[in-house]
């Protein structure tokens, strides 16, 4: 084991064989293995029945997975000369009992079922640990690509005024408050008042509920008020759980009336900049790389 | 101002004459106002317009006000002998525009705009400096109907498991963080997951989301697991709000099939503690008044 964390702390190199790339839903996997593809590396994709696109899938080399088949995708990452895995992609939890399990899950049922008790961070570190022990290393997005990370500074044309930067800043301050509860990533603030706090609904169920709730009149602050702020929770493994934004979050915020929206530079991922940068200038609303408060 | 200090912390006595009850939405009024009437004090309602149910406020002398009628109330509360003034009942916070401005109101619109810049905390603090610097006395129910509070234990017959416990604990230390923020009262814990923090959109709101959640597969934790937990906010001011529980938040509870709901006792009212009771053992929830952690 001297070895593999050897290897864990040493950045990935291009000559390292191909990238088994675990896909989610989203765009998110396609825009990490061409940016991947494109640094001249190949990329294996694995995604995941249920929640990748097969549309989207099609034109890499891939082999699906149902959730939980671990030794179905022990033998083919080996197989294609696989050595790093990277998990890309939004995952809804399965209800247990949905899990598909093979032989490899179910020699691990006892840990997998711990880690279930536990919160996401849990889980997903139990998830890093299992790969580990058969030796493969798991990369972040931010290390296969770091193009993708969100840059300081405006996404588009817009910028925060500084009644949207005392938002941004108590945002910040609440998530990271609520860090240790493992709850979500993501808050929304108007003129200092918090309007929202995701939790199992997700960033997009709980702009939906601003907007909703704007429509009944029960939002006190003005349309074109507040900030959807996003940040990565304190301590959780940045290798698999990297916020995400994406052309279809400007559109959210803009639905539930934002002024915008804030992202951890360097620690959020932007699925398409290009794409968020343009519907962010059509809503006219501003997106943000920020500094994290110390 | 001295004498005025020394009244507040004075206890209130039946013989101060009728209290003034500026009665919002809910059962809750009325229930403060039939205990405090049987403890043979004479209650003068002031029902909020579009807030107040009129069909409960007949058998009450009362007098209607609309949102910010300063004055119309201080020239009736003076004129039936009023000096102690009790807020009860649910207040959706009115947009900016909505506000019936009266003459009284006017004179405190640049004081009120700042407390809208605020969050609820300051708005309710600086409504009852207003009515402080009219000579009233801001009364909260458990000071005028101490029997309306939650006892320690369980209202009900059943209790909470060792797991449901785990997940109080998880939900009061989660509610007391976010304190600071002046966000919600209430989070919905389950088998140490954080599936809800509660924001504008107020309890009934959050547990409908759980409902629709579950529904929909999003909650990954089985039926039957998990804890409404509601909790004074750290520092608010207990006289104009405090959590409230009633039978429609134990219907609503199990619509979201949680276990059970658990308020801080001595510090949330129950609107109708038999309704209550009787309403968790038909739903086979438990309602249970805990201590606040330390």
């Amino acid at each position: 084991m001297a070895d593999a964390h050897a290897a864990l702390s040493a950045p990935p190199q291009p000559g390292d064989g191909p990238l088994a790339l675990i896909a989610g839903g989203g765009s998110l996997p396609m825009a990490v293995a061409d940016a991947v593809i494109a640094r001249g590396r190949r990329v294996v994709l694995f995604p995941i029945r249920g929640w990748a696109d097969p549309a989207r899938v099609e034109k890499y080399p891939h082999c699906w997975l149902a959730v939980a088949q671990v030794d179905r995708f022990l033998r083919r990452a080996r197989a294609e000369g696989c050595r790093d895995v990277a998990f890309i992609g939004t995952a809804v939890r399965p209800p247990f009992r949905a899990l598909r399990v093979d032989w490899g899950m179910f020699r691990l049922l006892p840990r997998v079922w711990r880690m279930y008790r536990g919160g996401d961070d849990h889980l997903l570190s139990g998830v890093v640990k299992v790969f580990e022990d058969h030796g493969f290393r798991i990369l972040g997005a931010h290390e296969v690509a770091p193009e993708i990370l969100v840059p300081h500074g405006p996404i588009g044309t817009l910028v925060p005024s500084e009644r949207d930067r005392a938002d941004i800043a108590r945002g910040l301050a609440l998530l990271h408050a609520i860090g240790p509860y493992d709850v979500g990533q993501a808050a929304v603030v108007a003129v200092n008042h918090v309007l929202a706090v995701e939790a199992a609904e997700g960033t997009d169920g709980m702009l939906a509920r601003i907007a909703e709730l704007r429509a009944r009149g029960r939002i006190p602050t003005p349309a074109g008020a507040g900030v959807l702020i996003k940040a990565p929770k304190p301590g959780q493994d940045r290798r698999i759980d990297l916020p995400t934004i994406g052309p279809r979050t400007v559109t959210e915020a803009a639905n539930a009336r934002l002024a915008g929206i804030a992202i951890v530079a360097g620690q959020t991922i932007v699925a398409e900049p290009h794409a968020v940068a343009a519907a962010a200038d059509a809503a006219k609303i501003f997106v943000v790389g920020v500094g994290q408060p110390p």
